[in-house]
């Protein structure tokens, strides 16, 4: 059987001294990543060392913006209007062409990290508000495509304001019966066999 | 005798909902705006308005980072390397150019804010740290100058790496015999007169 | 007609050079001041000077609480678990009790701010989390007293876990038909006639 | 040869979803805590597990405040005025007593963290301001004691201010060959056996 699915993985999730995943381990496995930017994790230490380990191993470059939550690790929903969201978000994908712009790469994708993916899926005028962040950051020749979930506001959003979208599921997280994914602050790492028999 | 200066002013330093300063009165009247980066001052809602507020005025916009210090207004000196610096400057000049490009705007300009104004016209090394990030965000048709203060490592360091440099100096503040500018944590305003005599 | 009210007044709001609010002329005016504990606002040097003004006033303190939401100057409605937001609470009204202690008063009560002062007045669990904050601080000869919304969970909450109740209104602040208060992120001074009709 | 020592160790300094050091298995090997108060690391839900594993150890917990500078983990001086330090300090201080009162424990000692541990051991007025913050946080009955380098300015204010005084050296610290201990930003483990000829 032929199989084939573009990985993307959050990246760059540390900050200060701490730090948390294995970017290094995984950097080699993944096609894109998705840099967090510095409001539910990381810093300009840790954002400029993870787009050098991208640029190194070849990785698409995307922003992982989040709410302004660096102690709740962007896991807990907020109450934010668009305008404001919008930027929230452009401040945090701004940040990060900084660094893609020092070490020469483009910006690939953005994908809303945490509490605010579930939002701004559920909230069409959410998802306008960060879809067009997307728009904003993109040029003629590079255009920068939006992650989110299939059949959500994500996808309308993109399809309504002319960005590309990358339709995503998760290998090692819960679905409901009705197909909602739940955020949860902490999760336990899921075996790699669950993981393959979901794929 | 005629005298001709260009008048740089720090724009856009409220927070959340604290407002200092009034943007609004100055704008008109001032051709660079230094805007904060959210380090020492301001956030993305407030940088947001800012850069519109700029634009309706046809200011030329600056970045106007800082030490991450947002409690101490930026004006405490603080411990840092320059490669930690540079990361520092980039993570919030790339921030404010989310904001330009979402206006349309190029960035005229980098002056550092507050205390790592100082630091860096008395340091080389964190002087070329800091006017490396205007290089980095310079292109051929869109250079970046930088502002700082003349013939110290501001202007050494400028001159080194290629960057257009722009002299400064105050006309409300104080400056000892020897010629050095005393950042203080809160100062009154300065009476206009003494202002004009000063110039 | 004779009228008598306690005034309460949210104090000591400043942040870094920020200010906001008229501490100084307000003081002398209050019975109970509300002292911003450095999540939605103020900072150690503004508790600092608050609780001194108070001392001088001879004003009782209590502490406001509120969300970590500096940016959004606690406005925002955040999701957060009962236990996280009892150590939330803990933590600020302790960092308070520090200046109280050094300045030798007692805390008199406890009022949650803004977008928590809403929530907490809805859910039980929540009005529960919180109010047990009051009860941890009390000695038996100096009891900390809860603020809140007169018939809510705030009450609820008091009597079970038995804490002393204030209820209040607003005097500058509308309701709706069913009594519901909205709390708005920027909102306009209220004219002092309006404010003395609806008293 | 008999040999004695009480040994202390920074505990609780977690942030948000990130762990640093193995609180649990040292928790049973050590005399004192020295537990973050939120500015250099830890926040009030971290804060609250550490005060809980330390009394179920019978483990005396001190408090082990910071500069304000979470991004550097408290690592980078800072100029910082004595007054402004000594609120910084009373601030954290009395946050962390919150949850000793929660879980009824006293709280033991002080002893600063990072750079401002080197900084108050050198400059006898900022020495004085935290060492007054022990002398605030006492009680008769409970004295706070102040951990700091013997012979320093730590000794001479708390022999001056009447606060009982903890020298201490570091097993796995280099010193220079004056005795002064440099703090580094990361710094690699130590060997035990390394540590043991030390000791």
């Amino acid at each position: 059987m032929n199989f084939r699915a573009t990985v993307n993985c959050d990246m760059g999730e540390g900050f200060s001294l701490y730090k948390i995943g294995e970017d290094e381990k995984l950097m080699g496995h993944i096609h894109l990543a998705n840099i967090a930017c510095g409001f539910h994790a990381s810093d300009f230490a840790v954002m400029n060392e993870t787009v050098q380990l991208a640029k190194s191993h070849g990785v698409a470059v995307g922003a992982h913006p989040s709410l302004p939550d660096l102690q709740g690790f962007g896991r807990r929903e907020m109450a934010i209007e668009p305008d404001e969201l919008k930027s929230c978000f452009i401040y945090q994908v701004g940040a990060l062409c900084g660094f893609l712009k020092q070490h020469g790469l483009p910006l690939n994708h953005i994908k809303p990290h945490g509490a605010v993916y579930g939002q701004t899926s559920r909230s069409l005028p959410l998802a306008r508000a960060v879809v067009e962040v997307a728009k904003i950051f993109s040029t003629p020749n590079e255009p920068v495509a939006f992650v989110g979930i299939g059949g959500s506001a994500h996808q309308t959003a993109a399809e309504e304001i002319g960005v590309k979208f990358i339709p995503e599921w998760f290998a090692d997280m819960e679905y409901s019966a009705e197909g909602k994914l739940l955020i949860t602050k902490k999760h336990d790492p899921v075996p790699l066999d669950i993981v393959r028999k979901r794929v």
